[in-house]
């Protein structure tokens, strides 16, 4: 290999370690600003964020950087360097190529627009007023629309937003797999509400000191496999995982005293993407690699984790003792059966965050083909209340009394994240296809889950999927976990086979 | 003005707002680090704190700072400019000189060396050989004897260090304030344990649990006027204040169940820190003044607060009452005299960071006199063990029974920190000379106390000390808040009120 390669190789790693530092740094004053920083300081702090990451920008869309792939990614390059800082360079062009078709002014005026729409929408959607919030959407649409004019794609427009959340999903690669969701969950979903039997939840709902509800949530996340001495666990009004870097992923939680399942299930969810960031390679360490290969597959970490694990009949074998030591007596004479049943309740409900896991694809296919249809030119923003309200009456059989509960309940359209919403899907898809292939290796799954050894399951899971980081694409780490391509099938089953049980149908 | 310095300096601020804005990203991450980040993620943590911190150097000493000062330090720049602007390029211009005199590697080398030499001392300390710290003690002498060459500074050499704390402060100012102080002191002492009434202090030592402490402290704090919602307050091994920015200043304390005046005294000691950092002028955010003038103006509104509020007999008049209703009935047969008589009680240790108000500065002037003798060369490091024994005898009337709690017991010197001890004694002293000057303008200083008035007392001392940051050099602001120059007659004066009453001299 060339004597300049390798110097150009070295280089190129320092610089992108200092494009990690300068992003762990920002991270940390993230949570730190998230987990009781000082009122009075956060306007000093946030100038300080925004320092720190138009640095960030600066770094990753300079001339320097440009040498540096240019050079990288050469045919030399290409055969010569290792796999690692291939896949570096590749991401650093990635975002490289987005950044720099964008006139720097054209993106300026989208983050302006984007954090001025964030607190218009809190308004209107207090106010449940989408005419107050219309006008800065319609903005946020015409700026991503051009945005996707720069970008490079193929098929359908809205690959281009996909892509930035899910690398390479696709339109075409959707559409069939959430329509064959939506027509296996909605008979489904019918069939519970004429015949199924009815479930009993009332004693869910009695107070739970907190610090008793902090310390099982310690004790699930033990069990789970998380590691405490590369983590920590506070508490927060929304819930979240940061991976500031592999050996520190905290999770937050937020403690609901009168109903348990907010704190628990939240943290086994946030506790599942953390497993996730605690696994990743060492070897990834200070590149742009060490993280989740894309949003879907994070949260088939924490959706199987909540919902394949925690709220399966196996788990709960084995906590319910456990969660009754930590109560204050409201399971004392419910039985097991009744309990399972009751935190596995469907009901159909206006909004997405508080979604069972049998109705909540159905809410996000429903964002999903808003989202299609407005970067389509199919759908325009000002008939987006009345299409959204159609569409739940028409998959949820409910419709939202005002658009607070409707249109306007997700904060994503106005910080302009147009794109997100599918992964939110596709992460239990994948969850339900993994579980599969997981269950030819391990027969015995719910038995280790009975037995608690969960984390021959997290194994299983860092082997197929944690370790990689970023070194591989969503439908890759996908195919080579399952030996198959993007199968919905699975899913449909696992519902079917939990809730007709549940329901006795 | 002309048009290129109007846009040099707008140039300069922001420039400057990058390096303060670095800055307060690794003040976070430290206050992280050192309040439950986990641990596996700590060697990362640091390499990013490494980047940052290397960042800050280059900025702070690049050939375009150079640009900078020299055309803002002109005489045109200064009739021109703001003093702000003028003060913080000259704050700016102070380092640039300090870092830029000394070869890029000379300073590698002496950072390799420092954060090696901790661990060494550690190990020697604990093991009690100065032997194994010996070696390296001598080259950090010899590293920083290197620099003095390099640097600036008039008359001693020691004069060089001693500004890198307390810019301006001298031998030659501190060789007669030392010796008075010492010459007070030491008869004092040695009345006080010939004829002093005997102290009963058994009371202080029952279990207090910790959550009551803690309630106590942030009680304390309120009463102070430190604004929470401009800090917080947690738990560290070490008690410190950390000013983020003028909007976030942060404490924390250490809870000690069988003793609680580790955490409320050490509270109070970081809330005075804290409350001159909270009430720096707003004008100076953004700059490299909002930060206090120094070391020793720093420590005067710690001990001020610490001592001649937290243990003085009016604020126990005030407080006793609370205390007992937060602690566990260990004051319930105890009447205030006995309390006040205990919590002053004076009593020679080798330890200075446990040491009384009284005995405390011969602690520092034992330190102060050893460090000159070793930058003067009339000292060798090898002899410091023995002449460091015969001082705390002739001092304190106690040897130490090995250098564990003798010449090894602080880690100054193994961080290359030359010229820092002084800095506490100066500390104590600048403070009763302000409370001398307070009590002039405030002879109901004792009435406001007892009434809980302590924002009247911190008003006082914003107006005449916080509010200016580093807009002025410590004698500066004594002299104008004092109408002279360092004087030590009122230390003496006050501690010799204050204990010829205590002990019934």
């Amino acid at each position: 290999m060339a004597e300049t390669l390798v110097q150009i190789e070295k280089d190129f790693l320092k610089y992108v370690e200092k494009i990690v530092a300068y992003n762990e740094a920002i991270a940390v004053m993230a949570w730190d600003l998230r987990t009781g920083a000082p009122k009075k300081g956060v306007e000093q702090r946030s100038k300080v964020i925004g320092l720190l990451s138009a640095e960030v920008f600066k770094l990753s869309t300079s001339s320097e950087m440009k040498y540096f792939l240019d050079a990288l990614l050469s045919e030399e390059g290409r055969k010569e360097l290792s796999e690692i800082t291939i896949k570096t360079a590749e991401d650093c062009k990635k975002n490289f190529d987005r950044m720099n078709k964008i006139p720097a002014e054209e993106y300026e005026e989208f983050v302006i627009l984007q954090s001025k729409s964030e607190s218009v929408w809190e308004d209107a959607k207090k106010k449940a007023e989408f005419s107050i919030f219309q006008p800065y959407l319609e903005k946020l649409v015409e700026k991503t629309n051009r945005f996707i004019k720069y970008w490079d794609w193929e098929g359908n427009p809205y690959n281009a937003l996909l892509d930035l959340y899910e690398p390479g999903m696709t339109v075409e690669v959707l559409n069939p797999v959430f329509n064959e969701v939506r027509k296996g969950i909605i008979p489904l979903l019918e069939k519970i509400e004429r015949h199924g039997k009815k479930v009993d939840t009332s004693f869910l709902f009695h107070p739970f000191p907190k610090e008793a509800q902090r310390e099982l949530c310690i004790e699930i996340l033990n069990q789970m496999g998380y590691d405490f001495e590369a983590g920590r666990l506070d508490e927060t009004v929304h819930p979240f995982e940061t991976a500031l870097n592999p050996g520190d992923v905290r999770v937050t939680t937020n403690y609901n005293i009168n109903d348990f399942r907010v704190a628990l299930f939240g943290t086994i969810h946030e506790g599942g993407h953390a497993l996730y960031e605690q696994n990743i390679s060492t070897d990834l360490v200070g590149t742009t690699l060490a993280g989740g290969a894309s949003m879907g597959i994070h949260e088939s970490q924490s959706l199987f984790n909540e919902n394949m694990i925690g709220r399966s009949r196996a788990f709960w074998k084995r906590n319910y003792s456990l969660l009754k030591q930590y109560s204050s007596g409201q399971f004392e004479h419910v039985d097991l059966e009744d309990f399972y049943r009751a935190i596995n309740e469907v009901k159909p409900s206006l909004i997405r965050i508080e979604a069972d896991e049998l109705t909540y694809p159905l809410h996000i296919i429903v964002r999903y083909e808003l989202e299609k249809g407005i970067f389509n030119e199919e759908i325009a923003v000002k008939d987006l209340p009345a299409i959204w309200n159609e569409k739940y009456k028409e998959y949820l059989g409910i419709t939202p009394d005002h658009d607070g509960v409707g249109v306007l309940q997700d904060i994503h359209w106005a910080g302009g994240s147009f794109g997100y919403f599918p992964s939110y899907a596709l992460g239990i898809i994948y969850a339900a296809q993994m579980r599969n292939a997981l269950l030819k290796e391990m027969p015995n799954f719910d038995e280790l889950i009975e037995k608690g050894e969960l984390n021959k399951i997290r194994q299983w899971f860092t082997e197929k999927v944690h370790r990689f980081g970023k070194l591989k694409k969503p439908l890759e780490i996908l195919h080579d976990a399952t030996g198959e391509g993007l199968n919905p099938k699975y899913l449909l089953t696992y519902l079917e086979e939990k809730y007709t049980e549940i329901y006795q149908l």
